[in-house]
């Protein structure tokens, strides 16, 4: 605890630049600067988010000697560009996901992050509920037995009515996959993390609910459906919404397994759901109760839950122990942001196509 | 209330024997006949379901002028002869699902059935539910505006272990499709009747637990993941699985609209949830707040729940209204079952050829 | 199963009455006659229930060779006078609880029954929920350890609002205790019947949420707070409520020893609920998990629900067992409703009195 | 925000050292000592806590100029000097409940704080739930109607076995009442709090799970069932142990009016169950759904699971604010504190006396 704090600078001023400025601090860490679409945006996000300054843009602040961690929470067309500008200065980042918005800019970035030598991390945080690591580390253990059967949905509400919009929908800005790319990959990342199979190929229909939105005509998906098959041989399946009326944030899945199936839902994070065919447990949050490798992200007693914050408080702090020199299991890395890359594009070209497609390893 | 009491024989001696018996005695039918695979088993059946006697054979039974219903309750590779046999013989059938274990069969059946202008019926008894009849009539009513995203599962685990076999394993008796054969068409037919979408497209994955059950090769799937479209342009998605631990008779609906989502857990058939934007709701099977479509079929007060058997009631019971000569909306008939059987053969040649296929109406 | 079906008798032409009549049917019983209040109504009811005939008043129904068992259906101040006429006549009695309207009553009742030597049920029918007898016999069995902390309510909201009557409102028909007389006792009689304590002694206070109702001054309570201690030094708490928005008959318990805590809710009675300290299982309705004792009232298999009538049809199966010999655990008699009614009492004395008061064993 | 930082010096070393600490960086405040049992305890915890030092001891941290609030965290028994010496020296105080171990030391140090014109704050944390805020809101327009029955638990489980221990369990440290010092009054704050109603009598009985715990006679209780009336004449109800095996923190309230009954579960924190005779709702801590006086304890989108760290949080965030002179609405203070303790005391004298008490206002 002799190390001086680690210096961050945020990039973006919107909610999630607010999320991230709270797990610098929770890390004990230093919020260095913030940098706006103007230097008034970013002097005034500096001002409310408690930063010592603020930048004039982005390129002064990945050049300030004041900051260790670059974290980019910006819209996702910007991302390629301002983490380069990150890794050329040698920074150590953070980018918000979709990494990028094709897969070859996502896995130049991670050769890029990878050839720096830097920490690049990408926040899946769902990785992050210690019933998630309990549940990561009862597969590995074998006490599911084989899974055979992942399944699961991702679904939101906040684009149900059309009225709504957001940069999200211009495919411009947001890249040619909406709903897939900004939370499927969150499922997908969460269930290969958790499972330890990898997605070899996949068949998806992409889904409309509402053809306009704020008179322009949408060019993004509100929805998919996807079957898709792992190296290992399950099978699998995911819906993913952004429409579905009183969903606010239900990411949930089900791997089952020939002894157990294990169950989870994000919004009611403190109870892992165990299915046994003579029987069936909740593991809840509770230190005493959790694998090791889940119990340290226990902060806690049971009871008395964590949250979404708490899970991005752990993320930020494992990043930061990584860049002390840590070698940190489970940090969510641009090896797997592009990885989601990959994915998305996979799915997009299947619903295109209406042919099952191979998801590059 | 004048009429003579209608009257019920049951071919099969197995547990769905024992519901149908239930069902009988609660609409006041009489329990004429049962029949055995041999006569002496028949007579033991009598004597447990309480029947007046019990029939040599099935072909003795269907002709007993004292039999006004026939129940087919037999394996599955058995129906058809016997329903066959039954129409023949003038009477009313109710048959087990699946009707046929091949579409040309089923179809074959329901057109028997309407040349014979007979009462011909497949126990979709979740139809049953007041839950569900009250989504539907939201649904018709427009409350949950355009669904475009119909997604759920229908999931057990009594075949969990490699250990566990029935004659619905093998093909011969129970037909190609076991899992999807069995329950999945259990979940089209309710989507198909609470939204009144038909399936015209899709494309599937089969999948096998164990290979091996009891010493023999297994030919028939263990769960299925399917992608779907329908007539009026929503997506779906479903799962089916037998060997999914801990989940013993789960088939759950969301049929999510721009305005709301309705979703139905079989587990839990006292409560509807109603997902808004604003905000969710919980409609009970209360029969004070259901849609007077729904409210004949809550025969308890709200918080006296209604289960499995009550539906399964509530069907024999409209059967019986529909011999009489009453238009008893919403009743599964021999169409639905060759419907199904449709939809299962599309799923296996979807999985087979890994193509999506379409499936005639 | 040689032995001639038990022929049934209802007094009473309500809802309950029809309750009765399903579980008499399900019973393979024969419901030989129904008397109402008038000639008329008798022979209505006898027809819209399927019985034989209609009786042109109780003392008829009584006296009737054709019955064999006599079910009381009728507001709760009249049972004692019909349950004489029952009993008198040598019949077998189910009498609705409470059995009486006073103490002294309901134990003359049960003195004249035990005399006669005749089956004298009450149905307290949740003890008919498997998940009951299960959560009976892990106590039985010690598994919950020695139980110290024994807590629940009984909630219904049908007399919310003011507007709302009954003749249960006005004590000359109901009795001196409403809401604690009416489904109080259910809960006293699940608790005394799972765990073996008795209540030796308590303090209460009665509410009433609205004094008037339809014009007339509320007599009776609508809720009830209780603290009571048993003669195994446990401690209990009991909240009772007619008038609480949105429970619909939410009977709920928690029972906590020193190895486990049991809990149930007969809103959702295909599960109990098992809190341990290093986890929580939740054992289903499933006739596999169950002990002997409770497995047998498990008729369907797991995941296909069983409710309310399931319970009543067990209680009305149970009671023609006893009548035909068996000696049958577990069947509330009419000692059981003489209890009710002393704690009833002590209830009323203690608010009254605004002292803890004993409980008669 | 042109403000400096508030600097704060923590007293205690122990978990609720760690939640403080927490809060205080989560505001943006400085934490600038920590003081602990020794000198080198003190220092330790700085260093695990990111203190800028630690104190020789609670004297040198209170008289330091570096420390605007003092939070103290050490056992019951010593809250009482703690306080006198940090309101000597005119700090403002966070005191952990309960306040003082008995009521008048708990009334002396209310009366001091309020002389001493300074912050002077108890951390009844639960009603800093958006959730609850909600509810008070919901009340206090109305929506409710009149509340008439107001009933609820708080149940652990940490001392279900009698191996396990603590100094709460011994009276000299931790004060007379235990179970009800402990948490009961967490439930009362939380019932006054959101109801409006104030408990004007009682009647409770406490009770022993294990009367020896680690070889020592247990001279506090496990727990209390208590009945009560308020000044607005409704009746309550309140259930409260620590050894309910696998209750881990299950804070729980219904207040019951004659137009909804509002219910909460403090380990499901992100959702409030409105019933209505009509049908129930979820209200989701949701921004847009929540009424002003709760949207700003709102600090994620819905879905995004907030928990007991946030509310600890936006406590010490509320604390700041008032000290920097804004009026806070619902800060819990040591007169909170000080009612907390003369319900304790109510409580034991009642369950002494077998008699109804009465709560001084």
């Amino acid at each position: 605890m002799n190390a001086p704090p680690l210096r961050h600078g945020i990039i973006g001023t919107g909610f999630m630049a607010t999320v991230h400025s709270r797990a610098v601090r929770r890390s004990s860490g230093v919020l260095s600067l913030v940098a706006g679409a103007t230097p008034e945006s970013g002097q005034a996000a500096a001002v409310s988010l408690g930063a010592r300054a603020g930048a004039a843009d982005a390129a002064e602040l990945v050049a300030s000697p004041e900051v260790d961690v670059v974290h980019v929470c910006t819209p996702n067309n910007t991302h390629a560009p301002l983490v380069r500008l990150a890794l050329q200065a040698g920074k150590h980042v953070v980018c918000e996901k979709p990494l990028a918005t094709c897969p070859d800019e996502a896995a130049e970035l991670a050769g890029l992050a990878a050839a720096a030598g830097v920490v690049a991390a990408v926040p899946f945080v769902y990785r992050f509920y210690p019933t998630v690591r309990h549940a990561a580390a009862m597969v590995a253990r074998g006490e599911a037995g084989p899974l055979w059967l992942l399944h699961g949905s991702y679904l939101q509400d906040w684009l149900s009515t059309p009225g709504r919009s957001n940069w999200r929908v211009d495919a411009a800005q947001g890249g040619a996959s909406r709903a897939f790319g900004d939370i499927g990959i969150h499922w997908c990342d969460l269930m290969e993390f958790v499972t330890g199979h990898r997605i070899t190929a996949l068949v998806a229909r992409t889904a409309v609910a509402h053809p306009e939105r704020a008179g322009s005509v949408v060019t993004t998906e509100d929805g998919a459906s996807v079957v898709f098959e792992t190296d290992r041989g399950a099978t699998g399946s995911l819906v993913v919404s952004q429409a579905s009326p009183g969903r606010k944030n239900r990411l949930e899945f089900s791997f089952d397994g020939t002894l157990a199936s294990l169950a989870f839902d994000q919004e009611r994070p403190e109870e892992l759901w165990v299915g046994g065919t003579n029987g069936n447990r909740t593991v809840l949050r509770d230190p005493a109760a959790l694998d090791p490798a889940a119990a340290g992200y226990a902060v806690l007693p049971a009871g008395h839950p964590q949250g979404y914050q708490d899970s991005f408080d752990a993320f930020v702090a494992d990043v930061s122990r990584q860049v002390r020199g840590d070698q940190v299991p489970g940090l969510p890395s641009f090896a797997d942001g592009a990885r989601a890359a990959r994915i998305t594009d996979a799915v997009l070209r299947s619903a295109r196509t209406r042919t099952w497609v191979e998801v590059p390893a």
